[in-house]
């Protein structure tokens, strides 16, 4: 482990949400601050979600605090707070990080989906073209289909239990993509080569699969956003079936390196 | 060095002021938190002075944040964020440490003044009884001063070229300590044998004492608030003089150490 410091001049990152005690991201990032060489820190941020709109501004006012992470339940709400938006946040309606430009306004994207698809690309997994399903059309859901949309798959089928939240999401997402096809579905389709898990199920360790699968093909592609200690059940089934699979660690080390990069002052103002 | 770790459970404090670049408390207190195997930080928050009456209520309201140090130029108006203030905050009408006790309410205090009497007594150094001239009647001569008829001090002489300042603060410091003489002065007396620089004198390279003291006899105790890279003129003046001395280094570890135990979580509510 690389050796931290805080100083006077410490350059700070917050990683802000409600709760905030499992969040990864500061060790993450002051690690890779510090491996980089940068006399910078990510602290945690717990906000009352009744006080959001006045501690939030608050915090981009320190003079020092040059970018933040938005987390659980924020990553809607921060969005107005944003000077502008990249396209997945935009499309999406929702942030996860924002950072101080040289001019002292603020640009926020959205890395949810983007650290699914490099992390996927670093198992070497081909992404273009493939036939999607993802459960759970919510903030990690959309994040998903935007970025795989955006890295060229053909279709994505969009699966979730509550009325309309799929087909809103299609919707959206039609006009962005147009090489993509949408539908809202309540199962898998048959030809799908690509499944993702982007709901809640597998948090809870008694938890089973999103749906029952069924064999998969091997070259199909599984993925899961949930951070378990071990496999969730989706994975054990994906292992059983002899397919590749992306887990939230994944996802969560393929997005860091995104935000790094974002966050990297050398990549501001571009 | 202790390692630091930083994760979603790292409890928070931070000095507050602006600039902030140059102050030493965010490694100090970060070393004494690991030292003492709390997983908590100290970070630097720069806030610019039109947006300290939102910043400052803002950062209290982060439900990770367990206390703040306040510096220039915050110390005066600090007071109304704290629910309740300690003794010497009260008489001098400025704080520089605030801690959340477990209701959620406020404590603050000042220990400017508390670390250099601790520093005497660490070198050996009777306080009570002295005959005190302070150069500077502002924050650090109002804290030291006030410090100082706490631990016992028969007089102090308070020198400052600002018309009013030094008759005002004996005024403010006569009906809370009946026992200890106050005067304003334009020299230290004859009698006096202790001197302490509370101005911003010695803060620049160039600059010699706040005044000519000629010699000093060897009993003398010589205070220094400045934290210079070497001694200061009026330090090295002493220590021609033979008198025993205290730096603005010292201070600040007299009351870093000070300000841990009042942060002690175990110490709350008492």
């Amino acid at each position: 482990m690389t050796a931290v410091r805080i100083d006077g001049a410490t350059r700070l990152y917050a990683i802000v949400g409600d709760p905030i005690a499992q969040v990864r991201s500061p060790s993450v990032f002051t690690e890779a601050f510090a491996t980089r060489g940068a006399n910078a820190i990510m602290f945690p941020a717990q906000i009352a979600p009744d006080r959001f709109d006045t501690v939030f501004p608050a915090l981009k006012a320190l003079g020092n605090l040059d970018g933040l992470l938005i987390t659980v339940p924020f990553k809607a709400r921060a969005v107005p707070h944003a000077t502008r938006l990249g396209a997945t946040a935009q499309c999406i309606g929702a942030l996860n990080a924002l950072r101080r430009e040289a001019d002292g306004t603020w640009t926020g994207d959205m890395f949810d989906g983007a650290g699914f698809v490099r992390a996927a690309q670093r198992k070497g997994q081909r992404v273009a073209g493939r036939r999607v399903a993802i459960f759970g059309a919510g903030g990690a859901g959309s994040a998903i289909a935007c970025a795989l949309a955006e890295a060229g798959v053909a279709s994505i089928a969009l699966i979730d239990p509550q009325a309309g939240r799929a087909a809103a999401l299609a919707q959206r997402l039609r006009p962005a993509f147009p090489g993509c096809r949408f539908a809202e579905a309540t199962a898998p389709p048959a030809d799908a080569d690509m499944v993702v898990n982007a709901s809640t199920i597998g948090m809870k360790p008694g938890d089973g699969m999103p749906a029952d699968l069924g064999p998969l093909a091997p070259d199909t592609l599984v993925g899961d956003v949930i951070i378990a200690d071990g496999p969730t059940a989706i994975l054990r089934h994906a292992q059983a079936c002899g397919c590749a699979w992306v887990n939230g660690r994944d996802m969560h080390a393929g997005q860091a390196e995104a935000i790094v990069s974002f966050f990297d002052p050398a990549a501001r103002d571009l």
